[in-house]
């Protein structure tokens, strides 16, 4: 994987947020919790998550995940992905931004590459062009890393889906792939410990957000 | 598009025949002839088509081609159809050939170039390196173009679906796009006017494909 930061685009309006993190993290709860506050404080938020918040995402999410799909080649998966990417970049995350307001995402472009390329093995270098490309290399302003041993995650579902079905191993190094991508790129990146109480994780985002709220919309008309 | 014919990848058994063009060129038409000549004189053959011959492409051909779906992405497009060709290529056509037969597409590549690239005038090379990659970079030995007036062959069909239902220079454009392709690689292409006979087509065909056939299995167990 190319771990040095590239220049990406970040948008002038709106602000972007992302939340990644192994199975059970607690992303969606941290989003939810996010949003809420931002909301309370007059924000306009749209909260969003990868893959299936679009009409087509839907059906990909549908293909990838049933269990009923059986072996699907790795690349087909990653291509799937990306094409959820770049109908939820061009449908939803990009028009909330251009009308300022935050966008909270759960799971973005670095659960493709910790996912597909680390975990599957996939040419990381190939995938990340075909992320970036599906995109248009759109990053967001903070990724949120919510880092948790994938046997403490995993644990707290009883029935798994394809993607929740791969080896303790391959969770390791999905785990490892999104601390790399912080550790390179400090700027953009806040790791937390899952771990910690929520209450405690939701303040240590939001403090981290404030100095990005100057280009978002107060007041929602 | 870079239309300077790169090495790419042919494989050294079975034999990868291609049929490209617009619609209503006769593509499916060829493919049968040339399948059933071919299974006459003793051969294993693999007849088949993209996108949809596989359970994840047969998915992706009802999102893409459905007018219910109405407006998608350019890039989702060609995202979901480089998703059906990496399928397609790891699980039907790679296998055919491995056991020496005579793999018959109705299209394949060119198709994605044409369409999505040229016609949808998506940034090429980047198309170019999606489609590649998906594909593992394999190529036809050959490559048949039946060439045809756009005007001509969309008045085939009553109703048509969404790629049809483009507007009548998208076509033209695509039309450019096969020949263009066709004539930057002329040992792996073979240009004919689709508005020639049948029969006459299906002898042109047969006989730019005779001197590949050393290499495929005949006398099929």
């Amino acid at each position: 994987m190319s771990t040095s930061p590239s220049p990406g685009r970040y948008t002038e309006t709106g602000v972007f947020v992302c939340f990644e993190g192994g199975e059970g993290s607690g992303k969606s709860t941290q989003s939810l919790l996010l949003r809420d506050a931002l909301v309370a404080e007059g924000y306009a938020v749209r909260l969003t998550f990868e893959p299936g918040d679009t009409a087509v995402g839907k059906e990909v999410r549908r293909i990838v995940l049933s269990p009923e799909t059986g072996d699907l080649d790795d690349r087909t998966e990653a291509l799937l992905y990306a094409a959820d990417k770049a109908e939820h970049v061009e449908t939803v995350v990009l028009p909330a931004l251009a009308r300022g307001e935050v966008v909270i995402t759960d799971r973005y472009v670095d659960s493709a590459l910790a996912y597909q390329g680390v975990g599957r093995g996939l040419d990381a270098a190939e995938l990340e062009r075909v992320a970036r490309w599906a995109t248009g290399d759109l990053r967001p302003h903070l990724t949120v890393v919510l880092d948790l041993a994938p046997e403490a995650g995993l644990g707290r579902f009883d029935e798994r889906d394809r993607i929740e079905g791969e080896s303790l191993e391959f969770h390791q190094r999905v785990r490892q792939a999104f601390l790399d991508l912080a550790a390179a790129d400090p700027d953009h990146y806040l790791v937390l410990d899952a771990r910690s109480g929520v209450a405690a994780i939701a303040a240590a985002v939001r403090e981290r957000v404030a100095p990005l709220l100057g280009q978002a919309l107060r007041d929602r008309p």
